[in-house]
């Protein structure tokens, strides 16, 4: 019954999936009908002119939408989890057809999934083969420190780093792993000392990404210990500390710097979200120890890798003994996917002839720009609740002044008679995660901005109905 | 110089490659000129000729072969690791034309290369093609307790157990992991207690596989603790253990009971080499906890794919914890390509119309029986060292008896001038694994069995060699 209405009222929910949909038919049309130069400007120009359009008809469109799904909720009792299928196609991402209105939308996760259409829209380009005798062995190049690095992702790294100019690469060592989670672990082995009686002590600024206490204290390490929040921790002359600066960071999307001294301790930084659809690009960073992965840089999360740019080969040398341990090495196929899905983005880029819908930076970051968009509306429209507020940078990759558009949206409920913001949202049946985790009060929410056109519509429209009331 | 006197000795090392090749150019042969029925009888008694003739020859080849390799040495002072690339092509593993005589042969890990004819044979079949936008999303399928587990995986995985008759699987979860070492790692703490001030005890008998204490150790868990060989370790009542039972064991090829009580313990049984390549199938295990890899099962080490079959949920559960907090899943990718891997092996003995090049169990036993006749014959002319015996045992697969051909070799040096087995071996440029690393003494070493046939030829060789003396 519900399906029907839904057929009954195209609209609903379609809106700014329509949106979205609209952003990537143009992309493909400026693919058949452009050349080369002053791409990035007439394309940005176009879009902006939908954002207004857009913008101007939301409210209609969210107000009807709102009192249908409340319609939904009534007639329909069965919840089912939305959680994405990887069998599911980017076209999925475009039809909301099978969609309940009382569906349960998971944000607990940042997966990436938004990306999904982006690279149906690459096509061949971004396809890998793999025929069944490649890559068999344990080794990719005994003659590297990670001798379990292909060569060529290696090269397409450095390569995307210099075209993004996001990082330098040229005095640091490249390990991969599985995933930057795995990177991390093998940096807190890799930084303490196998010879002390008192475990080193890892901290990251409040609110700091919820799974670093975890990773840190899971398996009682005898050599590490999670100390919390880095402003409150005292720095003690006898013993040392590793740092975890995150930046942009998880939660809240702001950049970062080390809160304490580097002198008695060791800094990690993990980069994940610095890249252009998230925030201006400020210039490469220069630190000792870096991190990124694929799963926020391209949005594939599925392919588990990510990697570390270390200056230090002794470091590295005991990441590498850590990875050996841990899973000896990581996996080939992957990597040979995830050095194509590199070259695709600097292909776009920068050859010669560049195809405009393999600008993927531009086309993520107008992405979220109207997910952001819509998503502070909504907010405003409910009156319970606020965002972070970020000022317009000068982004040296796009050169042009630009806003920061975070993968997650750190939301804060102002309404006091919401005590547990986390459960607020459940009642909504949208899976958010607590403040609690990032050493935060149950005010906050982390929500994920990268899911599913479908999935993301649905939350906004949830919001906004709050307003209704 | 030694190139060149190489090419003019052709048939120097080649004389056991060209056995290889034939036994390969024998599959093609028979893929296009037999019918179905009768096939693997056949094959054997044809390939028991070959074995014969060679037999009769390899003493006159060898001979030959050692005095220009002798040559070679004195000839030469440059030294290189021939660990393969993994650029090179199966074809690359039947000439030798670039291998140096002084090549330093490293048979230390068990990296199993001897595998990529079979696959270069496969053809297309085996061969994965993974779009841009497949597999994005960290999730496989939600309605499962292993989440990141792909469902085609999980389903090849129950079939090939089906056709071999190695393992029950109906009883059991499916939980995959980077490798079998991260489902160790993931077992360890799956099956501690996360609420006693005692780790639990970690053992194995010795010969244990090297890996143990290290896994168990690295990270001075408070959670677990390696307690070394299970055959000295003391039970008490107040205390648990885990005990990991490799069977057929790595490094020596036996097969494997738990030696202790599992009434006040846990048992793991790695059965990494429980398939008819290496030793004769005794009907199916039913283990409560039971680990597999793709890189000892097919040889695909380099995609990094292991998976654990588990009866208990909880510890299932934990298994998942473990695998989220360390890696956030596995790669889809490898999971994709894993899953055609062993969907051509079972197609191969399953579908109506089978072909003769797709028999992986007997072309790859094939190999190692050749392989193990040779060693043993080199290893009697040395006259210095002994390798363990093995019966002939029925085997329920192929149902016939056969022997056991173990994934290494677990030598030991007889002759007491040599006190460090290691480090002889290594002076005449091989690699090989010390057996102090496997609880045992430095009289014994373990060995590859599984490299490019080069290699092992090029060892082969060196071992006969001594007995010249």
């Amino acid at each position: 019954m519900a399906q029907a209405q839904r057929r009954r009222n195209g609209n609903i929910g379609t809106g700014s999936e329509c949106k979205e949909k609209e952003l990537l038919l143009l992309l493909r049309e400026r693919g058949r009908s452009e050349g080369q130069g002053h791409q990035q400007q007439r394309w940005l120009n176009r879009t902006a002119s939908l954002n207004n359009n857009a913008k101007a008809t939301m409210a209609t469109v969210l107000a009807m939408a709102m009192a249908m799904l409340l319609l939904f909720y009534s007639s329909s009792t069965s919840t089912r989890i939305t959680t994405p299928s990887t069998t599911g196609t980017a076209d999925e991402a475009l039809s909301i057809s099978d969609v309940d209105a009382d569906a349960v939308i998971n944000l607990d996760h940042g997966d990436p999934t938004m990306f999904e259409p982006f690279w149906k829209n690459a096509g061949d380009k971004a396809t890998v083969i793999i025929p069944g005798w490649h890559t068999m062995s344990y080794f990719s190049d005994t003659s590297n420190l990670c001798w379990f690095l292909e060569p060529d992702f290696a090269n397409q790294v450095r390569r995307l780093h210099r075209i993004v100019g996001n990082a330098v690469t040229h005095a640091h060592h490249i390990i991969i792993g599985v995933g930057s989670t795995q990177l991390i672990h093998a940096l807190l082995f890799a930084l303490s000392a196998t010879d002390t009686r008192h475990p080193v002590s890892v901290v990251s600024a409040a609110p700091f990404y919820s799974m670093y206490p975890g990773i840190t204290d899971f398996l009682k390490s005898g050599l590490f210990r999670w100390a919390g929040d880095a402003t409150s921790f005292k720095v003690n002359g006898s013993s040392s500390f590793i740092e975890i600066v995150c930046s942009p960071n998880n939660p809240d999307g702001t950049l970062r710097r080390a809160v304490l001294s580097t002198e008695a301790g060791k800094l990690v930084h993990d980069l994940a979200y610095y890249w252009p659809q998230y925030t201006p690009m400020r210039g490469p960073a220069d630190k000792d120890i870096m991190l990124f992965t694929v799963s926020k840089a391209t949005g594939h999360a599925g392919t588990r890798i990510g990697w570390a740019l270390v200056r230090d080969a002794d470091i590295a040398s005991r990441m590498v003994k850590f990875i050996e341990m841990n899973s000896i090495g990581v996996s080939k196929d992957s990597q040979v996917r995830a050095a194509r899905i590199l070259q695709v983005i600097s292909d776009g880029y920068e050859l010669p002839d560049p195809d405009s819908t393999t600008s993927f930076f531009h086309f993520s970051r107008r992405l979220l720009a109207d997910r952001w968009q819509r998503l502070r509306w909504a907010v405003e429209e409910s009156g319970r609740f606020s965002l972070p507020q970020f000022s317009s940078e000068f982004c040296e990759f796009t050169k042009e002044h630009t806003e920061t558009y975070p993968a997650f949206a750190w939301l804060r409920c102002d309404d006091e008679s919401i005590e547990d913001c986390e459960g607020f949202f459940k009642s909504m049946k949208v899976l958010t995660r607590s403040g609690r985790h990032f050493g935060a009060g149950s005010e906050y929410i982390r929500i994920s901005m990268l899911d599913r056109a479908r999935n993301f519509d649905l939350f906004v429209e949830r919001i906004a109905s709050l307003g209704l009331g």
